[in-house]
């Protein structure tokens, strides 16, 4: 595949935008591991503390920074050449791996809440990240059903594709919540002498890397949102592609974010005509795609 | 005013969610309310434990209901027949409302802190929530100065507006984040015998709550970023634009949403002429709304 982009000055907003919400991403993990290996009993996976420490660590690689990642892979420009089944499979692949992190990381604090006998799924955190991930296999699931299988029909792709895109986006932020209740939790109950409220260089680390997962989760949420970074539309059905009609109806639009992905010069050749001939495209375009 | 939906189901529909936003806003207010007064201290001004506790109930009430239906009131269909002054002032009015019982709310925690010898700004919810509080009163001044007095050329609000609905929207998510953090950490340092993690009577109350507060800002969310629940365009603008392109660049448009909006038969009259004419009512309308 080879890069697409429409407007040199965009693209370079776009990256200097992916740059940055890489670094947040990727400090977010490392200031996760120096919390871990720094100030905490490091990893293993023995039902003690150091099994516990799996959970924040795969929890913000896998469920903040990967998936953050997944959503926004249609975004760069670079695949825009790329088929679209690809990019989905990558899509799809990088949120299986999102999936399977958060799955380990769960077990992690089970197994060590289970050796200290400490109650499981007694915290706010606890009931919504539980809802988060019960959501997002689903998402995961209708997903790979819909979008990914060669079966769904288009009007069901259709319809269903807005609900996925708010879906997932507010899976993420949930996630980020989730994330910032679980450090508020794990630095009350592990600081003594001094406290949290004593603010000792563990705290201090630590609530900016919170700060950090707020930081890359509005600028993945500001990427995935502006309309003239959407992947364009396929060659042959954005010629004839009438605006504002077709457009809201298929899936490769989403709803958070407007139209303005199309030429102004599509607008003139929107007769009749071209409006079926389109419709026969845009079924052959979902098709291709399989 | 009157009310003109485009549309009979639809309407239902925008009813339905309406009515389960403010369900789940109005019950979050009373369960604060029931904390506080049936297990905690209730409210007072003493510098103790029931003044703390207009911290939760202000900003629950402020932050995050009034917040709430702030950012849903362009999309109610009887208003779309009110001025659209009307509704900036309605708009900014009840954000005013929320910044002013936000503040309340921060007094009374600092007092309590002081009074208790208990420091300030140590928790990540302090650091989180104060971020919102500061991008909140810019968002106020900066709406009330680019989008309610009439000094701003129109191509400011066009390049401000999709940053204006990116923000607010992000703000209420993040608000919604500390509010989950605060009730963390409230919980576990305010029950004992049983612990929090003994889940009593006050634990689960309040972990439904915190859950109640997500299906709030998720209804919110979904609602503000259906594009067919916009606030139609001004009669004399909406005739003679050509979709896809002055779309993005007018105040009444956001970026959250797609420009589904306009009639199919706007685009038959999209011609040199008449996109130039429309930009002459798109600066008209604009001042129309002073």
């Amino acid at each position: 595949c080879a890069h697409g982009p429409r407007n040199m000055e965009d693209y370079g907003r776009f990256l200097a935008l992916l740059a940055s919400a890489l670094l947040a991403g990727f400090v977010s993990v490392i200031l996760a591991l120096v919390w871990v290996f720094h100030y905490r009993e490091g990893l293993s996976w023995d039902g003690g503390a150091a099994e516990f420490n799996w959970h924040p660590v795969l929890a913000i690689t896998g469920f903040v920074f990967i998936q953050g990642i997944a959503i926004i892979v249609y975004r760069l420009p670079w695949t825009w050449k790329c088929s679209k089944l690809l990019m989905k499979f990558i899509h799809a692949g990088l949120n299986t791996i999102a999936m399977i992190l958060v799955i380990v990381s769960m077990v992690a604090v089970f197994e060590y809440h289970n050796a200290k006998n400490i109650p499981n799924m007694y915290s706010l955190h606890s009931w919504i990240g539980l809802a988060a991930v019960i959501f997002y296999s689903l998402q995961l699931f209708l997903g790979f059903a819909v979008f990914l299988l060669p079966f769904a029909p288009v009007y069901l792709r259709a319809v269903l594709m807005p609900i996925h895109v708010y879906s997932g986006l507010t899976i993420f932020a949930t996630v980020i919540a989730t994330a910032l209740m679980g450090i508020t939790e794990k630095l009350i109950f592990s600081l003594r002498n001094p406290a949290y409220s004593g603010s000792p260089p563990e705290a201090t680390l630590v609530n900016c890397l919170g700060l950090l997962l707020v930081v890359f989760g509005s600028l993945i949420l500001w990427m995935a949102s502006r309309p003239h970074w959407k992947r364009p539309l396929e060659e042959h059905t954005k010629v004839l592609r009438p605006i504002g009609e077709t457009h809201e109806g298929t899936e490769v639009e989403s709803t958070m974010t407007n139209s303005s992905n199309a030429d102004k010069s599509d607008l003139r050749i929107n007769t009749e005509a071209a409006r079926k001939q389109n419709l026969k495209f845009d079924e052959a375009g979902q098709r291709s795609t399989m």
